[in-house]
């Protein structure tokens, strides 16, 4: 048994409340065990330098942790003047990760701007950010795509994610708390599509290693949980979801 | 009548909901109409070095915005590698303002760090989250006071504040909204203890100015506005407001 | 008696001396008693972005004290590579203060750029900074206004700011010098035009508070002592004063 | 064929020159192709305040690359006033990857400071900053350890890392040269230690996304171009690779 | 002929006012023509890190203008974030300069901050600011000296600084205002202590060359004017000229 | 005798390794006894703001040493978010002195970035850096003048730079190590022309200082050592050095 009391495979209680916000184009304030994280989607009418006259569309994300979500009280980024390595590389990867599911050429020159605020902070913000930032940026862009007869329906896909991890006693464990995050031997985030693809493996041994076999039972373990957090975003997101799902058979 | 269909006179719906999050010493969520803050204070066990030494204790202010609490996505602060100077101003005064309220000398050498992350913005965002600080700090203190035995009650006051202005066709009105905010003519912030005194008053007619006799109305207005602040915290606080009124007494 | 013999409501001796440096198109060097500021104004040709297409001018200031203005020496902005938030509230507020007076319609698509160097500080470096710079900038639009054959003088009416403040044993004093601004218990700057209108009221209780009476007194105080200021104003600016009085009796 | 003649599972050829520069204690010049990576190890007598009195040591990592490391002259990061993203994330992978065969008890209260300065790029320039750091902290470390009579060789295994991706018409290829790189429809980063256990997995499609089978076939192909690395490493460091070997059976 | 009427080997009329100011140590507004410094010395009672436990003091400059020290406004630099690489290079000349001629031993553990701000800019505001941050430095150090009871005059020689140039028909000249420094195809600033001796010498040819003789003549000229600058400085500093004079005998 | 054997006049042994790099169109790696500099030149089709318009080229060059070239290990720049007035100082020396040997008109609006990074330090970087820079620049405009059939050849004499020195016992000394620079009263750095004549000479004597007597050797003694840089430069450059010989000629 878990510290919290759930088996091997389980996930904490997920829930996602949708247009948690009034002014973003999409917004949702998601809550895994208790963690919890505003996701908003915002449109912007043109696209980066780098992507100006190619006819396509970008997404990029944002991540930031209010001061007090944690148990100590963390220094803002914006008193520190710079944003840290962590969140860089947070933000690098909701980003990369979001832009496998979006038809860039349907949407055309516009940015969709994602930012995860986590407000409480207990193990997996980023899974949970990606989680959720799937479901605001869905509703943003089904919005976009009513108003704006796009040629396809531009999200081609679901996608979710959540953190695997090999915890001493209990072994390979899916969506670790803060408590069993900071013991764990092994950590693994990993991002997936409906279709049962990988978007992003990332799996760390800090001061620590692991064999191909244990890679193995983490990547099993990671696909079980990711299939239960498809079930609750497809609840959530009604027509939008058989949307998805329609565009994605398409394929 | 106003755009939203108030009395000149009246606040718009004021909620405040304690514990919004597990980790800090102190928490709410305040709103007020559709302006909404988290606010959270956090106790540390020393003070900022111009005050070590002293046996006095302080607190302090940081005010941010999450990028699309309002109608046009905002760049993030630690983005910018920089404070602005509006933020800046505002959390000079929210640290100011309840400083007045609280013995620092009760306290010791500790630290109040109040954070007031505004999550949705519709006008008066910082005396919301002066009003909503309040609270936060208060419970806090109050567990703190339990647990430490403190000579007196730390907080010596109630503490609120709300805008005041004056608006073509309405004349004064209270608790502007972003709407009404932006076509103000005289745009003030007042800041009032429980006990009817003035904490801060800051009056700014950008592009225009105001007479002696419009600015002793704005000052009545506010009074009013903040009579009822004080019935809504009084309701929320239990037996921390008896503790402060048993404190203001004393005075 | 005050610390330096002066009565309540007293000014400390103000000197103005114009054109003090060959480049800007207005400065001077305002000193209110040991208090020194240099303000200069320039005209850009151009406003900033928010404002292009607007037909219509702006007027923007800066601040800033020599490391050696005061008894200790302070670390350069520059070297710490930020402004703090005291120089941002200033600036803003000088800035704000001086816009209340010029008709930004007939300057057309130009900025003003106020800057206010103090020299010496002795209290009150931000009311003699608006003081000053209104001369600087009436200075610089009137040489423009001369070459330029505007439709209506673009300075509408006059500007000045005091501090006021209530001092342990003296009660309300006019003009705090810094000695008596550092045991002050309330603190207030109030700027106002030539037609008795305030433009800002920014009172501060630092640790106290004060009441509705106290705050009735502190503004006449201050307006008793602005009146001083525009005489000495008036005496300085000459013919442009008689064109100010002009356009501000046409209102 | 691949665009540079070799086979899918080949490596480009790889030279360490040990003893690069005079002053480190560790230092080589390692080339993977026309990738070239300068790599040099530091030793501090002291450790970040976050380990002070643990008794243990630290390994850090900073990478960078000359402006004309690659075919468009890039900014300097210090002319930036920041470091990116992608060097952030960079530098986090190499110091974790190099502390998982540290023994940090051994070493006690010293930092390891690596420095990866990119002088070509053409691909590959992270996995063979961490090949070739690990020949330069070996370096440090074993003079260090011939001085102190450490209680155990400080490093516990051969460390190395290559990456591999998926690319249209070849599939599955090893250590993508810069052209491979820009088309790979997936791309991963794998770092193992000389046991054959992972320490870092890292696999991203950006825009496109990969089966279990395929993720599957990645690993092993890195796995087969991490054992060449070993080989070489082995014969670079002589004595050092005798004693690590000895170490790490004794685990 | 030169553009202003002197002869080629002719200074601008120097003014070095003293106690400029009431709050730093030693002050003095220097003017050399229309460039305007004021020069502040400031004793702070500790050195930097790097000098900590030698027994010796430490003098350092810092260097500024105000935005509209010259005919176009200056961005602040504290509002761009740093210094310029300008003001870096004049600030450690400064600096360097006046330890030539103070006795650090003699001094002990303090530091003198000279603060050199440029309110007004004609060319030669490096070189004035030397001249005049001597005298500040001197009369801060005068009273220290006959506070503090040193065992020799701190102060071991005179200090002043000029610039010389070859400008096109006039060939080499003394002190070039800005118009000449524009176009002068050599500029070099040159600083010399009392005895005649080089402190520093900095020689530039932009888009130019010069010869040995060349050089030879710009040396001699710039000797013959800071001759001149001697004499002010004597004049000025009167029974301190004397106890530098006695000092510099010593030697 | 010096302490590394040398006689006074003698420079250490320097080879520059041409195409060091194959990205930027010019590339050396300079050493000068111990230091190390590689030194790159790229070729960017359009000038800095300040220049369009012009017709004329420009020349700019940045400056860095790796963390470790030095005995302690240094912090990046990029790290501490801020160039150092040194790098600063360095940098603008070193594109100043290579525009002097450009045609800036023959080149056009085009910019050439030298970029100087120094990866072992043994004493003068900023003079090998300039020895280097020249070559590296050379071999980039070279190309290109034989693709773009300019008017004239682009450089139109040599350049190089050594260092000199007024060393205890030795006297003056060329081109000195990092153990000498450590010691030397006087330090000065000086680029001269194929020609003979000067383009820089920046002479300091920190805490020290030099007659006009000890100027005139140091400047002999740097005017020999050049020489013997031009000899080897002349060998490096081939046919380069003939062009340049015949440009030099028509001047």
């Amino acid at each position: 048994m878990r510290v919290d009391g759930r088996t091997e495979y389980e996930l904490r209680p997920v829930k996602i409340e949708t247009h948690f916000l009034t002014n973003p184009e999409g917004s949702v304030l998601i809550s895994v065990g208790q963690t919890k994280v505003i996701c908003t989607a915002s449109i912007e009418e043109r696209v980066p330098p780098f992507m100006r006259g190619s006819g396509k569309g970008w997404v990029t994300a944002e991540y930031a942790m209010i001061p007090r979500a944690t148990g100590q009280r963390n220094m803002r980024e914006s008193t520190k003047g710079k944003v840290t390595g962590r969140t860089m590389e947070i933000q690098r990867l909701i980003g990369r990760a979001l832009r496998a599911v979006v038809d860039l050429d349907v949407i055309g020159e516009r940015t969709v701007w994602i930012d995860c605020d986590v407000i409480q902070a207990d193990g997996g913000t980023r899974t949970a950010a990606i989680t959720g930032a799937f479901i605001a940026m869905t509703l943003a862009l089904h919005s976009l795509a009513i108003k704006k007869d796009f040629q396809a329906y531009p999200i081609t896909d679901f996608l979710a994610a959540t953190s695997v991890g090999i915890v001493k006693e209990q072994g390979v464990v899916v969506d670790l708390n803060y408590e069993e995050d900071s013991t764990a031997e092994v950590d693994m985030n990993v991002v997936m599509t409906g279709s049962g693809q990988f978007v992003e493996v990332q799996g760390t041994g800090e001061e620590a290693t692991f064999s191909m076999n244990e890679l193995q039972q983490l990547l099993e373990a990671a696909q079980s949980g990711i299939q239960e957090l498809f079930k609750i975003q497809s609840d959530v997101l009604g027509v939008a979801a058989d949307l998805i799902n329609e565009r994605k058979t398409e394929k």
